[in-house]
């Protein structure tokens, strides 16, 4: 615990540094780190090795195992990582926004970093070079609170990342792991207001409602998605099998594939048999309510399915009478990710897309787009499901704050 | 607590009408308010008399009885607050920004309300108004709690709201007020995060940190302000005496009231017997380092001075010997509200405003500035002092998310 207070006054110490630093000596940083990571490999698959055993000594299921495996391509694409966002602008110092009202003020509100920021987060150790990037890049410390099950892989990267930073006359503190994952020492992070500015969880739903529940600190909520794909009375049903067959099976773990499907009552005959062939090609289970189970047989929906992130081949299936039957179903039970309409109707699209509370709402395309990447954003920290500061992919500007430098020439306020 | 329950449901309940509202039809309701508080301003001072009597009653103390107090003035100043909020541009609708990344998606950032705001607040009656226009302008619906000194009033002027926002045909749960005003239901509402999208508390310090620390909904923490001005080596004295004596006592109980001097060791001796000799009409008490003793006799400053907001005719006085010394120690004792430095000296004021980590830092002004009103945003919920999602004086526009409208032509992800 006296070790988690000094990590957190480390980093809190860094950050007028950070706060400071040139676009071009974060770039530098950057550069040797995705070189050291490469340089470095042997070391960090050592490590990974230590944790493979551990997993496997465990049971952890192939997925997880998979999860946590590195290898040289994964170091590589870590390194790469960083060097992307090397190459991205630096969003730091840039003015927003610029007024003199009447006083004869000059106002000038000016992008700066959030700080210092916590992350917690599973299984996956390539997460642990990413934040950081992100993080350093937007000049702010980082403290990393990773899953026992990468200990091991995530000190080596962050032991080779320090010392880049030591080599670069840089403070080390800009990043930082806890070393101890017990819940404890998670519960006293969330509680360390003093030091961290924000936190962002990434993982699991439990993960997730673990953190929002017990922190004191800002957090931002991320992740989970139950996203829905409403195909209109006047879809091109070809394009709606093609996307919904994208959604669903593309990608099945991810928070932007296709939980739910809903159909106009009076396209459910000619679409559902067709969209079953379909997605019988992936063995995907169908769930539906009575008038899906009319069209196509299939299991029997129950009220717990329309509330449920399957992140499995489950599909399940409502019928509506109407586009707003449609927007009031996804309103009651979606998480705030992503929803899609398919239809030719352009009041219809407009509908649905001013109407649906989500952080990305589609017409004609695949809910698997909700991404920092495929959003032009060169990089992402995550997925926000909450309204407050960011909502949806996250990118670097999710990562910055800003001030107002004002510049007078001995105003007093009457 | 099950009306708790029903309160928060109906507020959210009503978020989808109001997040579709025109900008012609929130002008209607605003301005028809704004007449209906004149018109039954009778009633609202009737109910305004017995929270008086009640609070001569507990003897509560002059200054609190006068917030708490309206009048026929003072009620044509809530109108006048409402009548202004109608006049402001709506940002809800606004496009932010709009790209079309190699997919060929046509990706829209557009602004919409956060959903339903809470708002805690203490014992003045206006602030009901205030929050209800500025939610109302946003399209989101609001949950007030405020305090039991002044349940009668603020029960008279939501009635009037409610009475209004019916007879223009919208949902009377645009705005509720809990009128059980015990600890158990505030500590309920905290956790209420099924309904509630966004907590604001505004008032003393003590209400503010209760809220950060129960909240389980996301907090936008306002208000504390323990504001330093720096006079440095180079300051044009006289202004800075100008500006100390108007940001010190021009207002006191006020959040962007100096509370700490620093000066510059080469200029102690010419500024603080003269500014000493100004402050002594307001016979404001200062508390120095034993530099600042030397200077002119005062009480010694302790420990506790550094980090405490007075709200009073107090001042504490360091004399620092560089003007980094002067930013570590606001950086430290500050609390991310409003700074200034005093300066002829260029170097000096950019360092100022780059290093010091605060919502507004100033060159040459008084700190009293930190206002939306004089920042020319037109209105104010508070003034934030954290980083993430407004920082500084909130306007309609820190009222607002954004979500992403992306039109697509059947896009699949490869």
């Amino acid at each position: 615990m006296e070790l988690l207070e000094r990590i957190g006054q480390e980093a809190k110490e860094a950050e007028p540094f950070l706060r400071i630093l040139s676009e071009e000596k974060k770039n530098e940083v950057l550069t040797m780190a995705a070189e050291n990571l490469v340089k470095h490999r042997e070391r960090i698959l050592a490590a990974n090795e230590k944790d493979m055993a551990r997993g496997r000594e465990k049971g952890m299921k192939a997925g997880l195992l998979d999860r946590l495996l590195l290898t040289p391509e994964r170091i590589e694409g870590m390194a790469e990582g960083l060097r992307q966002i090397a190459a991205l602008p630096d969003p730091i110092g840039r003015v927003m926004g610029e007024h003199r009202p009447p006083n004869g003020l000059h106002i000038r509100q000016v992008r700066v970093p959030l700080g210092v920021i916590g992350i917690i987060y599973e299984a996956r150790p390539n997460v642990t070079a990413d934040a950081f990037g992100l993080c350093f890049k937007t000049g702010n410390a980082v403290v990393l609170r990773g899953g026992s099950d990468a200990l091991y892989s995530n000190q080596a990267i962050v032991e080779v990342l320090r010392e880049t930073l030591h080599a670069c006359e840089c403070p080390a503190a800009a990043i930082s792991l806890l070393s101890d994952t017990s819940r404890e020492t998670a519960a006293a992070f969330m509680k360390l207001n003093q030091y961290i500015d924000v936190l962002i969880p990434r993982g699991s739903a439990s993960l997730i409602a673990a953190v929002v529940n017990n922190s004191t600190i800002p957090v931002i909520e991320t992740g989970s998605g139950n996203c829905h794909i409403y195909v209109d009375e006047e879809a091109d049903l070809a394009m709606a099998a093609e996307i919904v067959f994208n959604a669903k099976t593309q990608r099945i773990g991810v928070c932007n594939a296709c939980e739910s499907l809903i159909v106009h009552e009076k396209v459910k005959d000619a679409f559902l048999p067709m969209l079953a062939e379909r997605l019988a090609e992936k063995q995907v289970e169908l769930r539906g309510d009575e008038r899906a189970r009319e069209a196509v047989p299939m299991k029997e929906a129950q009220e717990a399915d329309w509330g449920t992130e399957y992140l499995d081949y489950i599909l399940s299936i409502k019928v509506v009478d109407s586009i707003s039957e449609a927007v009031s179903h996804i309103n009651r039970y979606n998480t705030g990710h992503s929803e899609a309409i398919i239809t030719e109707n352009k009041a219809h699209a407009e509908q649905f897309l001013r109407e649906v509370d989500a952080a990305a709402v589609y017409v004609n395309a695949s809910t698997r787009f909700t991404d920092g990447f495929e959003f032009g954003f060169g990089a992402e920290i995550g997925i926000s499901t909450q309204k407050l500061h960011a909502r949806g992919p996250m990118g670097l500007e999710a990562l910055t704050s800003y001030k107002y430098e004002i510049r007078g020439t001995g105003q007093v306020r009457g």
